[in-house]
C-alpha cells in the first residue's frame, strides 16, 4: 500500500533519524567525514568508548550501508573504514544540525 | 568542566537528534513549517494520532523551545501552534534529511 507524500516525508525524515540515533554515530560520522581511517584510530580519536563497542557500532553503520569496512593484508592485517556516498550524504546535514545546536542549545557544551 | 571542540561538535548534533526523535516531530515540523496551524487543524492533517498523544507530544516541543502554543480567547477558545524561530531553523535541516532519505532509503515508501 502507498501512503500519501506527506507521510512518505515525514517517514522517510523518521528513517534517517533513526540510523543517526547511535549513541557514536555522530562522533564517528565527525571523524570519518574527513576521510578514511584505520580502526585503532578511528579509536583513540573517540574519548571512553571500548573497542568492543565501537566494533558493535560500527557494524550497525556498515548493515545500514552507511559505512564501509576495508580490510588490508598484512601482518598484522589492518581494517580501515570509511563513509560510503550514502554515509556521505549525511555530513553537510550533521554540520547543519550541530551549527543549529550551537546557536540553540547553551547546554550542549556542559556535558558529562 | 569543558571539553575539546570534537565532542562539543558530536554532542550538540545530539542533542539536535534527542529533540527530533519524537514519534511525531518530524510530521509535526512538516506541517508547522509551512506556518501556524489550530490544533484541530494540525489533528486533522496527522493521521492515526489521538488528541491525547499529540497534545502531549506538542507539549515536549514547547518545552524544548521549538514550538509555541497561543490561545486566543473566544467561545470556544482557540488554541494554535506554531514554529519558534528555534523550532524554524531545523525546516531546512529536515528538509535535507527527506532528500537524502528519498535518495538511500528505498523502503521509506513501504512503512506501515
Amino acid at each position: 500500500m502507498r501512503h500519501t507524500y506527506r507521510e512518505i516525508d515525514a517517514c522517510g525524515v523518521k528513517v534517517a533519524l533513526k540510523l543517526l540515533a547511535g549513541k557514536w554515530t555522530p562522533i564517528i560520522f565527525y571523524h570519518l567525514g574527513a576521510g578514511p581511517l584505520r580502526f585503532t584510530e578511528l579509536w583513540h580519536e573517540i574519548p571512553r568508548v571500548s573497542k568492543k563497542v565501537l566494533v558493535v557500532q560500527l557494524r550497525q553503520l556498515e548493515e545500514a550501508g552507511l559505512v564501509a569496512r576495508s580490510v588490508h593484508n598484512g601482518f598484522p592485517p589492518e581494517v580501515s573504514y570509511q563513509l560510503t556516498p550514502k554515509g556521505a550524504g549525511l555530513v553537510p546535514i550533521m554540520q547543519s544540525l550541530d551549527q543549529w545546536a550551537m546557536t540553540h542549545i547553551t547546554e550542549a557544551v556542559h556535558i558529562a
